[in-house]
């Protein structure tokens, strides 16, 4: 419920809820979700909010929501400049929404998925408001993390580079790049996994890939990526190249 | 207090107890800690376990405590096999150790700053009991999370590329890996920090890049690495290179 006669100033206050298992949220997130006037978050057209999902349990029944429901944008390749334009706009009409409820007093909490700073949706909203209003950003753990624990895989050590690269460069870009790193995680597979496997094996690291889907969930599975007969991959998917591996 | 009578099989559980603010402990890691009858942390010689402080306030009074204390190895410069020959005596005296526990129906929480398997001294541990033993691993909060949250500077977004460098790398080295990353986090400062602001001099990164030292904690200080008059930088500082900033 709204209290609109508050006398504290409002807080922005970027939550981040952990990779998935409700249980990962840490004891800042819960608190700042039992804290919250209003929690905000985002959705795609269609599909619920798996942030939201995940913190059902976290709720109090009479709390204020707010849906920041993106724009319908798949007519629109995501290179075109129409496309970031829409978006744009988007977290500009985001932002103003909840600068009127901490205009008003209010805390808003946005909750994320992983951790608000890192390929997180939230920080668009935070460079938006965070020079006039006060802010928090309840750091959380990421979703490579929570792939990483849950497939039991050592990612890196003492002097590695760690480098997280996303499936969508070019092959030779990413062949280069999985040469030079000790420790790799590949997101963004989707439609580029047979790309991704053609550089992998290429840079001489096929053989130490793991590749993981819906790793916090109960249904996820593990299993290594040359292990893998055909090159469909969700959402939800990654591949880890441990960088410990060579060395243990 | 050790129930020496137990039934059921002695389980090996990684705590990740995140950056160092106890709030930003999971909800997992606080149930794992009340779980256990073995709490174990490693210390360096002379200096408190970081991680033990951090879980204070959830561990039972009763709790049986196992530390796992580092030789004595400042004699022996860290590149030596000798080095490397004496922890790896030790992590096998470790795991020699909790295997007694795990025999007898134990679980044993080993805790570990930030994330355990991300440049975490727990994996040692792992690798060598995960073959014989059931193990869980609690994903946590890691330290450079913690860092960026706190200095409220967006990392990493979209088709970024992010790099974790340890500054113990060659200065050349440093200055091309800088140069071809978009989001970046240095770390292993110590006596490194005048040859890092070199190389991101060299690399054109210096203007963006943020020092932050003892980043969630109390004391916590960030600045503008370029503003900085000193090349001193304890244990607990790194430096972010936000991807972000470019295309804010």
């Amino acid at each position: 419920m709204i209290d609109s006669v508050k006398q504290a100033a409002g807080k922005l206050v970027g939550v981040g809820v952990g990779p998935g298992d409700p249980e990962l949220l840490t004891i800042k997130a819960v608190r700042a979700l039992k804290e919250a006037d209003v929690v905000a978050h985002f959705a795609k057209n269609g599909n619920r909010s798996r942030a939201r999902a995940v913190v059902e349990e976290y709720l109090s029944p009479d709390i204020a929501e707010l849906e920041l429901r993106y724009p319908v944008t798949t007519e629109i390749p995501k290179s075109a400049p129409a496309y970031c334009r829409a978006l744009h706009h988007f977290y500009d009409e985001c932002a103003q929404t909840i600068a009127r409820h901490l205009d008003e007093g209010r805390r808003v909490a946005v909750i994320c998925e992983g951790d608000p700073f890192f390929y997180g949706s939230y920080m668009h909203l935070h460079v938006r408001l965070a020079p006039r209003y006060p802010t928090d950003v309840v750091a959380g753990v990421t979703g490579m993390s929570g792939c990483w624990s849950a497939a039991g895989e050592p990612i890196a050590q003492g002097d590695d580079v760690f480098t997280v690269i996303p499936g969508t460069l070019p092959e030779r870009e990413l062949e280069r790049r999985l040469a030079e790193s000790d420790a790799i995680v590949i997101m963004k597979l989707g439609r580029n996994l047979a790309k991704v496997r053609r550089a992998l094996h290429r840079s001489g690291r096929l053989a130490n890939a793991i590749y993981v889907e819906r790793g916090t969930m109960p249904e996820g599975l593990t299993m290594q990526l040359a292990a893998k007969a055909d090159d469909h991959a969700p959402y939800w998917s990654l591949v880890l190249v441990p960088g410990w591996g060579a060395r243990r």
